[in-house]
């Protein structure tokens, strides 16, 4: 459960989920950003995990993903380690 | 949906979520900080909403009460205007 991951994992499966999510949708991070109205180096900032993103943020980016919550903040099936 | 709010109703109804939840749960909000290592100050300004939380904050605070990010993230039933 995604509120579980330890603190220093949560930015980054955060930024693998927009990511992952953002591909699915064909978007480039530059349509990305100009759809969440934000700057490209934020996106990319992001989705490496190296931003702790604010609520207004991920609410933008859920918005122009038009996706739930519990899409974006979610432990993605991993393969067995 | 959550993220279809308008930006300023963000903070503002992340903060009513997280309110709700503390206190379904009978908790004060001395306790939800110390549980969530956070300040008292802090929850506070977050119900009121006047804090965009940041990613990892919304991770604790989920994490303490044992949520999913659609419980705390979502747009709770209103009576009709």
């Amino acid at each position: 459960m995604f509120f579980q991951l330890p603190e220093e994992e949560v930015t980054k499966v955060f930024g693998r989920n927009l990511k992952k999510l953002r591909l699915q949708r064909k978007l480039s991070m530059d349509k990305l950003a100009r759809m969440a109205d934000m700057e490209l180096s934020q996106i990319y900032r992001i989705e490496n995990g190296r931003v702790n993103a604010k609520l207004t943020t991920i609410a933008a980016l859920g918005k122009a993903l038009d996706i739930d919550p519990n899409e974006l903040l979610k432990i993605p099936n991993l393969p067995h380690d």
